[in-house]
């Protein structure tokens, strides 16, 4: 392991390429939501993503008893003040969503309605255990659309808003690396 | 089932982001590689990464043997011509490598050297079933990097390089639809 690990340069896993999303979910009448960067679609029929969440998060905890999540791809108008609440704080000690506006979706996750360029709602299908992490691999069950602007890259999201990652991302990058 | 299908808009998927890949892999001493862009990292220690492979494709095949893949991250400077071989045409009736510069990596498959940012290589730890395609997820065992150029987007890809999805892609959509 050590000898593999040195061989390892983490700037060539700079060179994937991710959007920017607010992963929401509910449990117990309580909403909550995160930024993540690691979501995909895993096949077309039918149309499943999947989303690495870390296991320390409340949104992990929320989807692991709900087994629903929504995915909310933001679109390049969202400020950096945007960012603060949902990927730097807790939503066991803040909430997230006063001041955001939002709706809930059919699945009962929250929908964020600015800042935001399309909404799909996943109902988890199965749950894979990478570690840190989970992967929430589910159908999607619904979809919004509400407008037509840029998704956020992540790459945008580092070079134009200058974004840090957050150290329970999968693509955090240790600094003693 | 019918009622939910009906809710999805696939415009939703398209907010997505992704990069673009060719995912190689050997088997019996044969080599071969095709055109990805479901490739994302899973956890940061240790660096894991996911990719969705079709079923169909001889590179699973490859893969699903061999239990090795390697990431090669496209570089903005790829052409047309270069995507022709290994994203809709099978390694089963061509040599996808001819006349591709090459290598091989320490895993065994092959690292392109043209055309590349960076080769990731991938040791299977986990194969998840989820349906039309494997989740292939496994451990960054080796990296290089070739350039400092930007890594294509799948979004660049579709609007500048004018490139199509083939029907085995996780982010296919159904002409129907």
């Amino acid at each position: 392991m050590n000898d593999e690990k040195n061989k390892i340069n983490r700037e060539a896993l700079k060179s994937l390429n991710y959007g920017m999303y607010i992963v929401t979910s509910h449990m117990d009448g309580k909403i909550n939501g995160q930024v993540a960067n690691t979501v995909f679609q895993v096949t077309s029929k039918p149309p499943q993503i999947a989303a690495a969440i870390s296991k320390v998060n409340l949104t992990h905890q929320y989807i692991s008893k709900s087994k629903v999540y929504t995915v909310n791809t933001l679109a390049e108008t969202a400020p950096m003040d945007f960012f603060g609440p949902y990927g730097f704080r807790s939503g066991r000690v803040i909430d997230k969503f006063e001041g955001a506006p939002h709706k809930t979706g059919q699945n009962g996750c929250p929908i964020l309605t600015e800042h935001v360029v399309a909404a799909l709602e996943v109902k988890v299908i199965q749950e894979i255990d990478v570690g840190s992490h989970t992967l929430f691999i589910g159908e999607v069950t619904n979809t919004e659309i509400f407008d037509e602007s840029a998704p956020m890259s992540y790459k945008y999201y580092r070079e134009n808003i200058k974004g840090m990652t957050p150290v329970d991302s999968p693509t955090y990058i240790p600094p003693e690396e």
